[in-house]
């Protein structure tokens, strides 16, 4: 759809063992924004519950870029925003990131990510 | 949380009475996209299923622009993607915008609006 409706960049999907996904990345004409396409990889993947909640698929998260993860994450924790983990992890981009709790961020799950 | 948590520009609350929501508008510093942050106006609202489903909140739609919207709907109907309407209709910027079938992609509410 991405690629044949959109007339978007679709790479080959990569599996992520690490993060239990396969992702595909997509990068649409003109938009300063990317897609994520993401596909469970293996028993425990984290987004097998999303998919048994929405089995036709649907909006996993969205992610802002950050300067830095570490004063990103000092500041946002200021602020009262829970991050999921107490340390950042190495994202599907190979940078650092990590992600807010949906209940503190309109029920959405928020990741940032390294710039 | 956009405001005071992540720096962005945030507008005030807009009543758009024709689309039976509030729209508050989001610009985040240096990003490429926009966040529009919606909320049920009046008894009608066409969001009203969505926060049943979603009470705490969520991702509700991604929108891209298009260069023409006419031209547009009738590409990805060539290509096997239903529109919610037969016509465009005028969104919250003032510009034409049509919803294309969530089940013809991946399972999200995708908008397309005419830049």
């Amino acid at each position: 759809m991405y690629r044949d409706v959109l007339g978007a960049q679709v790479s080959q999907p990569e599996p992520q063992e690490e993060h239990g996904v396969y992702t595909v990345f997509v990068e649409m004409p003109g938009e300063g924004a990317k897609v994520e396409l993401i596909h469970p990889l293996g028993d425990a993947s984290p987004i097998a519950n999303f998919l048994d909640r929405n089995p036709s698929g649907g909006i996993h998260h969205i992610c802002f870029e950050v300067d830095a993860i570490d004063a990103a994450m000092a500041d946002v924790r200021a602020k009262g925003i829970r991050t999921l983990s107490e340390h950042s992890k190495i994202g599907a981009h190979g940078k650092p990131v990590v992600f807010l709790h949906p209940k503190d961020c309109g029920g959405i799950l928020v990741e940032l990510e390294e710039a």
